[in-house]
C-alpha cells in the first residue's frame, strides 16, 4: 500500500549520503503513464524552500512525470546556489529518464539554512533511476523520512479497477496552510489535472489542513497527486474525491500519530457552529493553546482552558452558551461548571474533546498533540 | 515602590483561606482623595470573568474610590452564583468604606470554573478594611500572586512632586490583548479620567500588549490606573504618559523575568518594518513559535525557525531580504546564511533577537519566553 500500488508506476529509496545517519535519503517516483496529469498544493508560507519555488512553476501546466524527494537538508534559504541544485536534481532526473526537466518536480526535507551537497544528490539521482522498479514504492516511503519514527503509507483499492496509492512524511512543523508536509500520491485513475486538482484541494482540506500538532507551519509542504490512467478507468470525480479524502485522513492520522513527542492524540470536534469556517477557527485556537496542551500531557481535563482559548476567536457563539465534553463526559454545560473533573478519564492515547457553540449546525476537526517534556527536548536538541 | 507610594492611598493584603496554602490572598487598595478618577483596560478575551464584567460597569463614569482583588480563584464561568459573588464583595467594601457599589472595582484571579467561597472573602474583606495602612501597598503586592515566585511593583517620582506606584501579578496566560493579568497603578497627580485613559492605553499599548510569554490570553486580565490628586499637582500629559510607560515597562518586564518554567527572557526587536503593526505581528510570530521558543531552551541559535515563523504574517517584507541578528551574531543575511550559529552564546538569560525587514522605518519590540521542560511541568501539574 504505497506509491506504486496503482499501475504505471515505478520507484525507488536509495542512500546517497545527504542523511548522516547512511540511511535511504533519495526517493524518486516515476509515472509510466499512458497519462502524465499531476496536481499539487504547495505551503501558503511566504518563506518558500527553492524546491517549492521550482515545483510551483513545473506543475504549472498539470503535467509530470517523476517526482524526486531528498531528506537530510531542506534546501531553504540557501540562495542562488541553492536553488540551482534543485534544478541540476530536476535536470539531472529529466537526463536519466529522457524527458524534460520542466516534467519533474523536487521536493526536500530536513534543515533549513545549510546547503545540501550537489554532489552526492545527484550521484543518487543516477542510482535511484537504475534501482526504479515496480514494488519501490515502500523504500521511497523511508527514503524521505526524517525524524519520523514509522514510514505512512496508505491506499485505495476500487472495485472498479482502478487504486489510489499514498506516502508521506512529517513529525513536526505540523500545521500545514493548503498544504503539507511531503506528500506523494499516485493513481492509475484516468483523470485529467484539472480534475485531480479539483480533487485534491478538496482531500487536503478535508485532511491535512485540519492538522495542527504544533502550530508551526514548514516552509517545504507539498502534496502531489499524480494520475498515470493505466487502469483505462475514468472514475465519477465524486466517488475519486471521496477515495481520496479516505487516503489523505489516512496518511494526516499516521502524521498525528507519530508528531515528535507526543504522549496524546486530541481530535476536536466542533458542532453547532453558524459555518465550517468558524467550527476550523475555534478548533485550531484550542489546537495551538500550549496551557490547554500541558494540561491534556498531565491527563487535567481542564476546560477553562478550552474556554479561555476559543474566546479569543471571531466566531459566532456566546461563551456562556457553550457545552464542553471530555472523553464522553460533559464537564462544562452552558459556560458553567457541569460533571466532575475526575470523571474523565484521559489516560488513553487518543483523546476526544466536543466543543458545541450552540450557534447553527456546522461542525469541523481539528487534529493536534499534547505539549509534552517529550516534545520540548526533541525541538531544543534538534536543529531543523 | 508600591501604590501606597502616591499620596492619597490607603492598602491592605490579608489572608481569608481562599489559598489552600494559608498566604495572602485578598488586596484592598482605597483612594482617599481629593480625587477619585480613575481608568482601566480589559481583557479582549471575550470570555470574561465575572469581576471583569462588574468592572466595566463600575469603570464606566470614570471614577473608583476602591479595587478588591483576591487570588484563590478567579471567579470565571461560575454563572450567576459567581457573578452574585463579586456583586456581594463590591456592596461589603462599599459598606466599610461608606461608598457606594458602583465605586468598587473588583478583580480576581486563579483557577477557572470553580465558585469562590462567599463567606470567607466577605470575612476578608471586613479584615482588609480595618487593617488599611498608608503602607499596605507591600502586603497588597503579595495577595494577588498565584504562580508568581515574587511580588511585582515599581514606581516613578516626579521631580515636580507627583508620583506614580503599581503593583501586578502574573507568570503564566501572558498574551494579554489590549490589557493585561492584574494589575493596579495609583498616581497622586490631579488628572481627571478622559487623560488617564489616553495615558493608560498609550502606556498598555507599549508595555503589556507587547509582552506574549505563552500565546495565551485570560479571562481575567485588568490593568486599574486610580489618581487620587493628592499631590496638588497636575503634570504635562505627555510626561506623565511617559512616566506611566516606564512604570508599566517594569512591570511587564517583571512579568516575563517571572513567566512559568522560563528559562530565557526574549526581547524581540523588529526594525526596518513599514508600520508598527507590521512591526508587531512579526515579533509576535516569532513568540508563538513553539519551534523556536524549544530551540532557545536548548541554547539552538536556529534562525531557520524565525523565518519560518514570520513567513506565516501578512506583514510587508520579502523574505529573501531580511537579517536575523541573535545576541548581537548576525547569522542570516539576505535570507541565506551569514556568520556561523556556534559564534552565538545564549548562555545569558536575556537573549536579544534583532529582525530587519528591510521595508521601512518602523519598529517594535516583543517580550517573551523559551519553551523549557519546566513549563510543561508547571501547566500540566497546576489546574488552573
Amino acid at each position: 500500500m504505497t506509491v506504486t500500488t496503482p499501475a504505471g508506476f515505478r520507484a525507488a529509496g536509495v542512500a546517497c549520503g545527504l542523511k548522516s545517519s547512511g540511511g535511504l535519503d533519495l526517493a524518486l517516483v516515476v509515472n509510466t503513464g499512458p497519462l502524465d496529469s499531476a496536481a499539487a498544493v504547495f505551503t501558503s508560507n511566504r518563506a518558500q524552500a527553492n524546491p517549492i519555488i521550482w515545483s510551483r512553476q513545473a506543475i504549472a501546466d498539470g503535467r509530470a512525470r517523476a517526482i524526486v524527494l531528498n531528506s537530510g537538508g531542506a534546501n531553504c534559504f540557501t540562495g542562488h546556489q541553492g536553488f540551482q541544485t534543485t534544478h541540476a536534481t530536476a535536470e539531472a532526473v529529466a537526463e536519466q529518464l529522457s524527458v524534460g526537466a520542466g516534467e519533474v518536480l523536487v521536493c526536500s526535507t530536513g534543515l533549513i539554512g545549510e546547503q545540501l551537497d550537489r554532489e552526492r544528490l545527484l550521484a543518487g539521482v543516477a542510482a535511484a533511476a537504475e534501482a526504479l522498479t515496480d514494488d519501490g514504492g515502500a523504500d521511497a516511503a523511508r527514503a524521505i523520512m526524517t525524524t519520523d519514527s514509522v514510514p505512512k503509507t496508505a491506499e485505495h483499492r476500487d472495485d472498479a479497477g482502478w487504486s489510489i496509492g499514498g506516502i508521506a512524511k512529517g513529525a513536526g512543523m505540523l500545521a500545514p496552510g493548503l498544504a503539507t508536509m511531503l506528500v506523494v500520491i499516485t493513481t492509475d485513475a484516468a483523470l485529467d489535472s484539472a480534475a485531480l486538482d479539483r480533487s485534491l484541494r478538496e482531500a487536503t482540506r478535508l485532511s491535512f489542513d485540519r492538522l495542527d500538532s504544533d502550530g508551526c507551519m514548514s516552509t517545504n509542504d507539498q502534496v502531489t497527486l499524480m494520475a498515470s490512467g493505466a487502469s483505462g478507468v475514468t472514475p465519477d470525480e465524486h466517488d475519486f474525491t471521496l477515495a481520496l479524502v479516505d487516503v489523505c485522513m489516512s496518511l494526516a492520522l499516521q502524521l498525528q500519530r507519530d508528531a515528535e513527542g507526543a504522549s496524546h492524540d486530541i481530535q476536536i470536534h466542533v458542532r453547532g457552529a453558524a459555518s465550517e469556517d468558524d467550527a476550523v477557527e475555534v478548533g485550531r485556537s484550542v489546537a495551538r493553546n500550549n496551557l490547554f496542551k500541558a494540561a491534556i500531557f498531565g491527563n487535567d481535563p481542564n476546560w477553562g482552558r478550552v474556554l479561555a482559548a476559543i474566546g479569543t476567536t471571531q466566531a459566532a457563539f456566546d461563551p456562556y452558551d457553550v457545552d464542553v465534553t471530555m472523553n464522553g463526559v460533559r464537564v462544562c454545560t452552558a459556560g458553567g461548571p457541569d460533571r466532575p473533573r475526575d470523571e474523565v478519564d484521559l489516560s488513553p492515547r487518543v483523546v476526544t474533546l466536543e466543543i458545541d457553540l450552540k450557534s447553527g449546525s456546522e461542525a469541523a476537526m481539528i487534529l493536534t498533540n499534547d505539549l509534552t517534556h517529550d516534545y520540548v527536548h526533541e525541538n531544543s536538541a534538534y536543529s531543523s
